[in-house]
């Protein structure tokens, strides 16, 4: 974490360009251009054994939720793959990618391919070019009184990561959730004018809350019940553990968004889970009142 | 080498929008804007104990030549960054990187930071985005009797790099040649609306200028002796294996193109190394006659 957010701080010193954002943001901007870069790598993002069309499903998914949280309409991608000898893994990756730009309707336009050294494990990094559709949300727009939105299941994500390494038992839709999160590109879209800032969950609710509201010079008032789950994640736990293990998992790839008017025309169900407050920080309350603050608020990459 | 080629065989049949240009060329085309992604891994394409500063300028640069060789103007980069926990080295590659935006003046507009496993390489990817000047030149238009031009000087990196693992002595300026090497960006601007066809050549003269015909749809005739070299190189070596060695080395960025009529206001000086023949393959000649093409004609990153 200290060495990551040293690297960033630096990084920042140098990304002095306003459509940089001061990587603050999900995405740079470029004129009506919205850019995003992910990597993922194997043995922190993804597990050796995963199937790799997954994998290639999640290097798309990831970025384009980025996308979506700007409200940008997906122009193309660039992929850089570094890759091991082993040509079966690689041509079940190429099938998969190719299912995943076909379903998720965006073109491959270019980027590199290399070998890792012997040993090393696969890394690959994607860029997502989208157009934006007039106003492009960042996370520094939320103001004390607006209202905080979830579009998307919070926790599902978790769960099926739990339940894949074997760690848990739970039905394969909660894995799917892990394995096959879709970019909400649409709701994006359509929410993209009528919010004061938005980003996607990709790290948790909690920490991702808390960035939101840090990034506007706010804090934020969250009510963990309020927080939208699946029925099979209900299924397996109800109680308070359960609602901070869901919302402290990360890979949901849901939208959080803050509003100060209600909201029209958004696809799916957006939930209130909570406020924008002057006072700073993270303040979490339940049925039960207030409840403490779990020790890590989401993934944190250390 | 097989690998690679089934893989991006794969990722072919995947990119059909046009802009993709087939994942024949250095570049891909989006509206007007021109978008190359290149990595480089440590033990790969940098050795562990390169300055972290001449890695950052070789990420920069490898990407902005790919768009000299489209006659773009650089907008903007993403970079990826896998990273070890080595803070002095990652401290010095953010120093490094800031000086090598400022002095190829192009912004740091975001991307991502990731630790990689314990004991893995550093992998890097950066995605640069540029504006098209007019035409954009790609690989595939050159025409049997244009002439090959190449600006720049062949086998001065090749030599520099073999300086800096001491196979052998010679003087620091190729071993800069090959740590930081300069994208020919004004040269590749004025040349674009002259050129047939024009890439950069990054891994070796010979294999570049047969992978500009077989795109073309052409041979390439080409002499020995013409490719250009600097003093420097020429001290080191006069004789034809010399010269076969400097025409198969990679990381000399030089740009190599096709014209059909005289060439107007090019900075630097062209100099005429052959001509697009009709005759598929490569043909190598020197004043002593047809030189037996080597064994291997670059460098194949296998």
């Amino acid at each position: 974490m200290t060495l990551e957010t040293d690297f960033i701080s630096g990084l920042r010193a140098i990304a002095t360009d306003p459509g940089a954002r001061g990587l603050m943001d999900d995405a740079a901007m470029l004129g009506d251009l919205v850019l995003t870069h992910d990597m993922i790598v194997e043995g922190v993002h993804f597990l050796p054994d995963d199937a790799p069309a997954d994998v290639a499903w999640k290097l798309l998914a990831v970025n384009l939720s980025d996308l979506a949280a700007k409200g940008a309409v997906p122009l193309g991608v660039l992929m850089g793959a570094g890759l091991t000898r082993d040509a079966a893994w690689n041509a079940a990756f190429v099938e998969g990618l190719s299912a995943a730009v076909a379903e998720l309707r965006v073109p491959l336009l270019g980027g590199d391919t290399v070998k890792m050294p012997h040993g090393a494990p696969r890394a690959f990094g994607l860029t997502a070019i989208g157009r934006a559709m007039g106003t492009v949300p960042s996370r520094i727009g939320a103001r004390p009184g607006d209202t905080l939105y979830v579009l998307g299941n919070i926790g599902d994500a978790g769960l099926g990561l739990r339940i894949a390494r074997g760690d848990m038992a739970g039905p394969d839709e909660l894995v799917q959730a892990y394995r096959r999160p879709v970019p909400m590109l649409a709701a994006g879209q359509a929410l993209a004018g009528q919010v004061t800032a938005m980003m996607d969950v990709s790290d948790g609710l909690l920490i991702d809350a808390l960035r939101l509201a840090e990034a506007s010079g706010a804090g934020v008032s969250i009510g963990l019940d309020a927080a939208p789950r699946s029925p099979a994640a209900v299924a397996l736990g109800l109680d308070r553990a359960a609602r901070l293990r869901a919302a402290t998992a990360g890979d949901d790839y849901a939208l959080l968004f803050a509003a100060a008017l209600p909201l029209a025309g958004v696809p799916g169900k957006a939930v209130r889970i909570g406020q924008v407050v002057r006072q700073p920080g993270l303040h979490l309350h339940d049925a039960a009142g207030e409840v403490p603050l779990p020790e890590t608020l989401g993934w944190l990459h250390s």
